[in-house]
């Protein structure tokens, strides 16, 4: 079993699930895809990058040729890939439509721009285009054990932003001043990029995607802290907890101690075999039976990864069974107004249960 | 003449531009596209948010429920546009397909994920899909007195971390030191992001993208400071200078020289008019003719606005002649090794000529 984090058999097993499939190739250009089959945390720019999977052949890695030493120096230069270079007059379209005669179906990277799937399309007019994430999907969800201790290095730089909270956290404070020193100590601690700050105090807890503002936070006001960044690795974190300066109106706590349970009965309700709609439903039954129901209105989580967002989501309707290795957030929230609060891990599937890689308190902190 | 940055007539105007194309709507995600249409600048979701604008009828912006507070938020939320919230467990791409009944060619935002884009396929089968920048590209080539303002402003700003550089480039610090304070620089004078930074010392002011590395920056050693960000506007900045500590090496001295002369013909060649092939060849025929052609490999430049790098390119074979407002980089670069130089400003085609909106020295600049 390898212990890289980018594994050299990557591009095989892309080329392998291709055949598979029955894709004549993958296209992937920079973006979480590209990175996962090469290690290689490409820029996304307007010249065309892209790693041909041929299901027939070996792969190789068409580049700019401004970003040819990049790309050399990048993990994808030591995996031993034919590097096709372009120059600024040619049209790398062509190029690799050339190589790949007689395909027929062809997988692009899910976040492929559409400009370049356009241009890939009447270069190889005769190729039906798919989405590549059918391919890599069953990959990318099953973490290895080098990904899954990617996750806990994340979700333990996050836990530590999340204990310098109550210092940052302050009333009289704006919930932009906050959010900036928090995106600092996301950097501090650790992430190579700040992904997300949201900072909800009061009535904007009750948005769960609420961007900070100019908001003064009030003692006695909850405030939801919901942060992530991408870590040198390339793996992200994703954590919420919930913070007050005093205490919070006694309702709040009413509804907290749901949540509470809630998020423990999601967690306790992952396993293998288990439908991810069988966790969000363990969070939602929780929710409903006090009363709730209504102001818990999003998905109990996302997978997580390369991406912030991915595979498997934890929502109604998706029945693909658990299996080890598959990590997302389990992250119920109540937002009845004029407050709300969200309590949001990390978990991955392990062989008989459960493990979250974020481990500070869940309770509300409360600030003194 | 209007003098907001994201003026209400935008949706209109495009509308206008789709008919007259033959498309019969243009889809929108969150990029570029969204934000110069509506002045929305959405986050990059696997939820899907679209601006929907129809050849005829009204256009309309799919959200999800989640982010609905966000877009009316927004200045897209003053658009009177109506707003098409979705929720967690309904087809968004199924809800614009029912709304666009007969529609047989559809313009898809450049940057739309290909995803979204097969999704929409999938959705709307008899409708062929055509890049969307063929509709939107001569409304953002064209900046207005707005948008040209803000390109100002973005260009001073990059100006006064340029001013900064002599106090953070010291000998004995690598490049990664370097550049991580001068990201710190593109923040504090006011850019919302930093979109990159590149210090290339030495050998690695010859590769023109090169990362900044742990090479330790020597004495005698010019280095190649090329940095750029994104403004709250959401208009960018993109400057090139060259720094050296002590005095360079003679033959440095000599190609700089020819370098600085063919950053000039290139921008005094600017004028409406005039073919992007013409400002390419104004600068390599100054270059080549000093006899150091084969160390010059990349275009001249990039358009530049709500993306660092959009039309028009500066480059051999562009022969659609420049318009007023019409703003890019002019970017010529010697790279012999085992040093290198580019002399980097953004202009802007006026009616008679061209303005720089950078002003700091073009010459070498020697920290003693």
């Amino acid at each position: 079993m390898t212990t890289e984090l980018y594994p050299r058999e990557r591009p095989g097993l892309v080329r392998d699930a291709a055949a598979e499939a029955g894709l004549g190739a993958v296209l992937l250009t920079p973006g979480p895809d590209l990175r996962y089959v090469t290690g290689y945390d490409a820029k996304e720019l307007e010249r065309l990058t892209c790693l041909v999977v041929p299901a027939e052949g070996e792969a190789f890695l068409v580049v700019p040729r401004l970003e040819l030493p990049a790309a050399q120096e990048s993990p994808a230069g030591s995996l031993g890939l034919e590097l096709v270079p372009w120059d600024e007059t040619d049209d790398p379209y062509e190029l690799v439509a050339r190589r790949l005669p007689g395909v027929r179906t062809v997988g692009v990277a899910d976040r492929m721009w559409a400009m370049m799937a356009l241009r890939f399309r009447a270069a190889m007019p005769d190729a039906e285009q798919v989405a590549a994430g059918s391919v890599l999907r069953g990959l990318r969800m099953r973490k290895s054990a080098a990904e899954v201790a990617a996750l806990r290095e994340a979700g333990a730089a996050i836990d530590r932003v999340h204990r310098r909270v109550p210092q940052i956290i302050k009333p009289g404070r704006t919930e932009r001043e906050v959010a900036r020193d928090i995106g600092d100590a996301i950097l501090d601690e650790g992430h190579a990029r700040v992904d997300f700050v949201i900072v909800g105090a009061g009535p904007n807890g009750a948005n769960p995607h609420a961007e900070p503002s100019d908001r003064v936070i009030r003692p006695g006001e909850p405030v939801v802290v919901d942060i992530g960044g991408t870590m040198p690795s390339g793996y992200c974190s994703d954590s919420t907890r919930n913070y007050c300066v005093g205490e919070p109106p006694a309702e709040y706590r009413a509804y907290y101690a749901v949540l509470e349970e809630a998020q423990r009965a999601a967690s306790e309700a992952v396993r293998p075999g288990v439908a991810p709609e069988a966790v969000d439903a363990a969070a939602r039954d929780v929710i409903e039976a006090a009363g709730y129901g209504e102001h818990f209105f999003h998905r109990t989580g996302h997978g997580i990864g390369l991406e912030t967002h991915e595979e498997p989501y934890i929502v109604a309707g998706n029945k693909e069974p658990l299996e080890p290795g598959m990590a997302f957030s389990v992250e119920p929230g109540i937002y009845p107004g004029p407050h709300g609060a969200r309590i949001e891990d990390i978990v991955v599937c392990t062989e008989d249960g459960h493990e979250a890689v974020n481990a500070t308190e869940r309770g509300l902190v409360v600030i003194e």
